[in-house]
C-alpha cells in the first residue's frame, strides 16, 4: 500500500517543517504558498508545487492548512470552496475553539469532511517524540490519514467537536504561561542576591515537577465540586503567606507584578465563606460567565 | 553513640510533625509552647515538657525553632538571650531573607550558633522521602546536627549567608503559585466547555512536566546576559500569540486576571528593541532596583 498523497497549504516555519515530514515519511507532497519563493527548498527535497490552490487541492485528499490564521485559511479556500466536497481538511492554524466550530461548519456545508488541530511544539520538535498534535472533528479523516498525521507528530484525538482541540492547545499554553511567569519570578528573586540562575535551576525545575502533582487532587475536587477534601493547607492559611511571599519579594527588589493577581482572587475566595478550602475553589471566580 | 538530644519550641502542626519526627528517630526530645496543652500527645509518645524556655533551651544541645514567625521567635529567645552562648539554634520558622539575616546577626552577639532553614513540606510530608528542608547560616550547626536535621526531611545547605534557604524558599514557593496560577486558569478554560477536569489532568501535568524543562535554558540566558542564544519562538511571536490567549479565554468565559500581567511585560520589553530575544530576558523588568 501507498503512502497517501498530501498537499501542505502554508509554507511558513512550521508548514515547511510539516511538509519537510511528509516528504520524509515518503509521501508525494505538494506544497502552496501565497508567496511562491518559501516553496523552493522544499521542491528541491521533492515536493510538488502547486501553482494555484485550486491545483494543491486536486492534488490529493487529505489537505493540511497551516496558515497565519482563520482569516487566511478562509480567504484561501473561499475561492475553492466548489472543489472541496470529499476532500479531508485538516486545519492545524492557530486559532479559537469558537473559529475552529466556524469553520467545521463552513467545510460541513461544502461537504468537505473537517478535522482541526493544535500544534504542540516549535517547528524544529515536528517529527520528534517531543512533538504532540491534538486533534478534533472528523474522527473518519483522522482515522483514514492516521499514518500521514503520525508521520508530523503524536497524534492525539479528542473528539467529534472540532472546538475540542483548540480549546485544550489553549489551555496547556496558558498553564504553561503561568508557569513560566512563576519562573520569571523565581530568578529575579535568586539573582536579587547574586544567586547564579544555573545553580538554583535543578532545584526549580525538580519542585516544579513534584508539585506538578497537585493537578490530580485539583481535578478531583473541581470534578466533585467538593474543595474541602484532603486540603493540607487550607486557602485561608495559603492567603496569609501569600501576602508575606508577596512582601518578601518586593523587600528584595523584585516586583510582584506577575504573581500579584492570585492574592486577591485568595482573599475573594476566603471573604465568601471558602477559608477551609483548597486552591482549586479559584477556578469557580475565573468564570465570567454562568 | 548516642543520638542527640534536640529541643522543638513552638508546637503547631508543623513543630509537632517535627517533634515526632525526632522522637521516632530515637532523640531525647524535649518540647516547649507558649500553650501548655499541644504538647499532651507528644508527651504521651515520649517527649518531654519543659516548663519554661529557659528550662527547654537548657535541656539540649540543639534547639528547632518552629513558631509563627519571627516576631514570636524574637520574643521567645528574648529571655533567656543570656543562656544561648555555645547553644545551636535551627531556626525552620518562615521568614524572609532580612529577617533570616537579622536573627543571625542577633543570635551571633549572644554567642550563639544560628542555621536558618526553609521547610517546603506540608506536616503530614515531614520524615517522608517527598519532604525537603533548606538550610543556611552556620555549617558547623548544619554538618554536627546533620542526623538529627535528618530525621526531619531531606537536607540541603546552601551556604554561610543565613538569607539564603528563605529566599530559596521564596522563590520555589512562588515559582509554584506561577504555575498554579497557570493550572487554575487551564481547568476554568476546559470547564467552560463541559470538560471534566480528571480527564484533562494527564495531559496537563505531562505537558508542564516537558515544559518546565525550559528553565535550564531560561537559567543560561539569564547567567549570559544573551537573551537571543537558542531562541525557537522570539518575544514578538509569543507576545502576538499571547494576545491571542488571553482574548480565547475572554470568548470562553474564562476571566484572564490571573495571566494578564505578562502581556505588557511581553510588549514593554518587545517596545524595548528586545523582540528577537526569549522570555528570560523579562527578569530584568522584574527587578525594581539596579
Amino acid at each position: 500500500m501507498s503512502n497517501t498523497p498530501v498537499t501542505v497549504l502554508g509554507l511558513g516555519d512550521m508548514g515547511r517543517a510539516l511538509a519537510r515530514a511528509l516528504l520524509k515519511a515518503g509521501h508525494r507532497t505538494t506544497v502552496w504558498n501565497r508567496t511562491a519563493a518559501k516553496a523552493e527548498a522544499l521542491v528541491a527535497e521533492g515536493a510538488l508545487r502547486a501553482e494555484t490552490v485550486a491545483e494543491a487541492v486536486a492534488a490529493s485528499p487529505l489537505v493540511v492548512v497551516c496558515l497565519l490564521d482563520y482569516d487566511s485559511v478562509r480567504q484561501t479556500l473561499d475561492p475553492v470552496a466548489g472543489a472541496l466536497s470529499g476532500t479531508a481538511v485538516a486545519n492545524l492554524t492557530s486559532g479559537t475553539p469558537r473559529q475552529a466550530r466556524e469553520m467545521a461548519a463552513w467545510a460541513a456545508e461544502r461537504g468537505a469532511d473537517y478535522l482541526d488541530g493544535g500544534i504542540m511544539a516549535v517547528p524544529p520538535m515536528i517529527a520528534t517524540p517531543a512533538a504532540f498534535v491534538l486533534y478534533s472533528g472528523s474522527r473518519s479523516v483522522f482515522e483514514t490519514h492516521r499514518a500521514a498525521l503520525d508521520a508530523l507528530a503524536q497524534s492525539h484525538y479528542l473528539g467529534e467537536d472540532a472546538a475540542l482541540a483548540p480549546l485544550q492547545d489553549i489551555a496547556l499554553l496558558s498553564g504553561m504561561y503561568g508557569m513560566f511567569s512563576g519562573i520569571l519570578h523565581a530568578f529575579a528573586l535568586t539573582g536579587s542576591e547574586g544567586i547564579k540562575a544555573a545553580d538554583f535551576a535543578p532545584m526549580l525545575q525538580r519542585w516544579l515537577n513534584s508539585m506538578s502533582g497537585a493537578v490530580a487532587g485539583f481535578a478531583a475536587q473541581i470534578d466533585s465540586g467538593d474543595h474541602a477534601q484532603g486540603v493540607v493547607s487550607n486557602l485561608a492559611m495559603q492567603a496569609a503567606a501569600y501576602h508575606h511571599l508577596l512582601e518578601a519579594a518586593e523587600e528584595q527588589g523584585v516586583s510582584p507584578e506577575l504573581l500579584a493577581p492570585l492574592g486577591p482572587l485568595m482573599a475573594r475566595r476566603v471573604a465568601d465563606g471558602h477559608g477551609h478550602e483548597d486552591l482549586s475553589g479559584l477556578v469557580h471566580l475565573l468564570r465570567t460567565r454562568a
